[in-house]
């Protein structure tokens, strides 16, 4: 009557004999069917009972589970709270409330008891409510596809899964299994449950449906059935995506190459932001709608930050796109920075100088030039720099820009031009300016480091002494 | 009032203002407003519309929508078939018999007109009915995302695709952009269609929805947008897993590697299977039951060869999977083969003979042994061989298996057993062992190519004259 049940144990649930596992039993029939399969599979189990007092009977029924248990030489656990009372302190809805506590509940006792998984009694007609709900909702692949035989549920327990193993088995068939096993299950307490929605699906909706469709519910099982192979497709294209885009994953922050992941398919870059939200708010709900925001905000390079949720920033510097918590420190590593509270450095040549983060600026002074001109003209890195030595009267230093700041870019002929729209037509990020390092000799900026020397300071083919500036990032 | 249309007919539906369009109006207002928003984004239209003439008024509708078209300043082109007769010769329903019309001439009058496309007016709530018709059957990914913008139908044009630029337009955004248009669009022939399942979702089935959820067709067009996204990182990843795992692809045959098709998720597997499925049936509905006895196929190495749908088969042979329709001839290729009719092939010493596909045998007799005893007793190429001569009396001669066969492998000291066990022992396909060459010398077998020699026609270190065999494929 029941399929069988030796592969969804050992494959999809992926249970070990030998490790005890905590099942959930309400004391209706799927989950008295439950413990009765797993204790017939040979499983050590310790049943776990939450009385959620909403009902007279629920005494009652707490002392049958206990005794059933007894009856099959089994370990049980009863807990019970005022599920009434923490909704109403925690503004919840009686069902959130219930569900939280009692898994609360479970995965306690898992972890108190060694256990390797929680087993619940979800049956394939609850698979069914679930899509279906999802799908009245407006879901994704994520929630079409219903309930997993095995997953991590991190609000509850960060390792210990939640097993469901008769997410193929339908209603009926538990109530008829515990019939010829001679169990005597309550009247299934979830029927009067406190979840009116699944309950107007399940007597309402459900039976409407089947006028359409007379197999409504076994399309909609092999429908997440699919959706679930489609969604592991997914997932390992997924992870492979978030190896290739992610260059910084750290608490509050994760930042993305935008050349990378402007190489993806959009589902697969709407997948990576999703996960992305996900790994700095595990709870939050990452709707569709946020999803297209975010999306909209990656295709608009000019674009340069979006509040998300909660505060959750994306945010577009260079050719990284960053997904930041309000909590985060965003990285300064990647720019060469005056140390807080420097206002200057002087410099005596030679010289070696740690910056802020792993930049070190190293400078050497050359009485014949050790490279031909043509060579500096040539030079690729914008954080070397050669300046002629001649054109430097007084001492050089290092300090951050102040109110008023003018430099002189190069070929503009002495003209000069404010620092802050230098800045931005170079679109340095804004919070990197304040403490960018300027090379300084006087009033003057001598030479902005990442971009180029001051006009008068170039080195020319007349130059006979000349200053060298380096400024590497040190691993 | 409509969503900016240039992004979705330049970007989605990819049309080019250059080229003409079949754009199929029924003169309701979901193809009033297509065509009237082709024109207006300047795009080469033709209007072609079908008369059904399956209601009183067909006539007098298919003369106004070539006055509309006129008034416009386009060309028309009007047809009309008796779709009834049709659908009775055919044996389909009515509304398979008038769709199947419609686009035929739709895709007849694109060819002739060598147009770029052919453009329909399918709306966001067709769209919504599309999905919802799929998740009541029990539709995998690939019907839950819902009609494409644009989209290649096999079965009526290989290459003009059909385009449907309102797919995110709500019907009743149709009728008000007609109103504000001064375009007077019949009362919406689809909806006295017969169509009556679409009827039925429409008017009552989708009603009951939004009591559940009152953005009920909002939130499924949200679902299959973001399913068709996933839709497509999934083609990409079955497209590399296609090039890995596909050996040969020809008319009705489709060779998996074994070994590779393994390596695979289960979704991309099942995914591999349906695209084979289609190559060799375009037409064919690919069930998730169909697919499913694919998978239990592929999963289980003891079954040799299973029947899928109208003939097509799974077969397995060595480190190969098939998917062979009946009319396919399995290749032979990767086998040496007496080729038909022929009944002995005799053999005099240096020999080259031409067996059937591109096998060639080649013959040697060495008086000196030319390779030491050891180096021939370390032979890894099963399709070589050396006997010793002395052995040997009579003519040499090859030719396929007879009735009662027997053979002396190595190592049973003279013992013989059947040909058919050994062939069986060792697994070689049936198809393969009629044909298959067999080096013989009077009443016995001396060496079966790919597998031994005889025992008694070994080379042992005494052996002083040696003939020499290798069978080689020829590319």
């Amino acid at each position: 009557m029941l399929p069988s049940m030796d592969t969804i144990l050992h494959d999809h649930c992926r249970l070990d004999p030998a490790k005890p596992i905590i099942v959930g039993v309400s004391g209706g029939p799927d989950s008295l069917c439950l413990m009765s399969v797993l204790r017939q599979a040979g499983y050590r189990l310790i049943v776990a009972h939450f009385n959620h007092k909403l009902r007279p009977e629920a005494d009652i029924e707490a002392n049958n589970v206990e005794q059933m248990a007894a009856r099959f030489g089994l370990a049980s656990v009863i807990e019970h709270a005022d599920v009434r009372a923490y909704a109403e302190k925690e503004g919840l809805s009686l069902e959130d409330a219930a569900r939280a506590l009692r898994y609360r509940f479970l995965f306690q006792r898992a972890r108190q008891q060694n256990a390797q998984a929680v087993a619940v009694g979800h049956t394939a007609d609850d698979q069914v409510e679930t899509v279906l709900m999802h799908f009245l909702r407006g879901a994704g692949l994520t929630g079409l596809k219903g309930m997993a035989y095995r997953t991590v549920l991190p609000t509850f327990d960060p390792e210990i899964p939640i097993v469901r193993p008769l997410l193929d088995v339908w209603r009926e068939d538990t109530i008829l299994y515990c019939a010829t096993q001679g169990l005597r299950p309550h009247h299934d307490p979830s029927n009067q449950s406190v979840n009116f929605l699944r309950n107007r699906l399940r007597h309402l909706l459900i039976p409407t449906l089947e006028t359409y469709n007379p197999r409504f519910r076994e399309a909609v099982l092999r429908t997440a059935q699919s959706l679930a192979a489609d969604h592991e497709i997914l997932t390992t294209a997924a992870d492979s995506a978030w190896g290739t885009c992610v260059v910084q994953e750290s608490p509050g922050l994760i930042i993305f190459d935008t050349t990378a992941l402007a190489g993806l398919a959009v589902g697969l870059r709407r997948n990576l932001v999703r996960r992305a939200l996900e790994h700095i708010h595990p709870e939050a709900e990452v709707t569709y709608a946020l999803l297209e925001r975010a999306s909209a905000f990656l295709a608009d390079a000019s674009q340069r930050q979006v509040d998300l949720m909660r505060g959750v920033r994306l945010l577009r510097e260079a050719d990284q796109i960053y997904v930041v918590s309000p909590e985060a420190t965003l990285p300064f590593d990647r720019w060469p920075q005056i140390p807080e509270g420097v206002e200057s450095l002087p410099l005596a040549l030679p010289e070696r100088l740690q910056l802020s983060g792993s930049w070190v600026l190293t400078a050497e002074k050359w009485n014949i030039p050790a490279l031909a001109w043509e060579q500096i003209q040539e030079n690729e890195d914008p954080f070397q720099v050669w300046l002629d030595a001649d054109s430097i009267e007084g001492e050089l230093f290092l300090r951050p820009r102040q109110e008023g700041d003018r430099f002189e870019p190069l070929g503009m002929g002495g003209h000069t031009q404010k620092l802050s729209d230098f800045f931005t037509n170079e679109k340095l990020a804004q919070r990197a300016r304040d403490r960018w390092p300027l090379l300084c000799v006087g009033e003057k900026i001598a030479w902005i480091p990442g971009y180029q020397p001051a006009h008068s300071f170039r080195v020319t083919q007349s130059s006979r002494r000349i200053l060298y500036f380096i400024l590497t990032k040190v691993k």
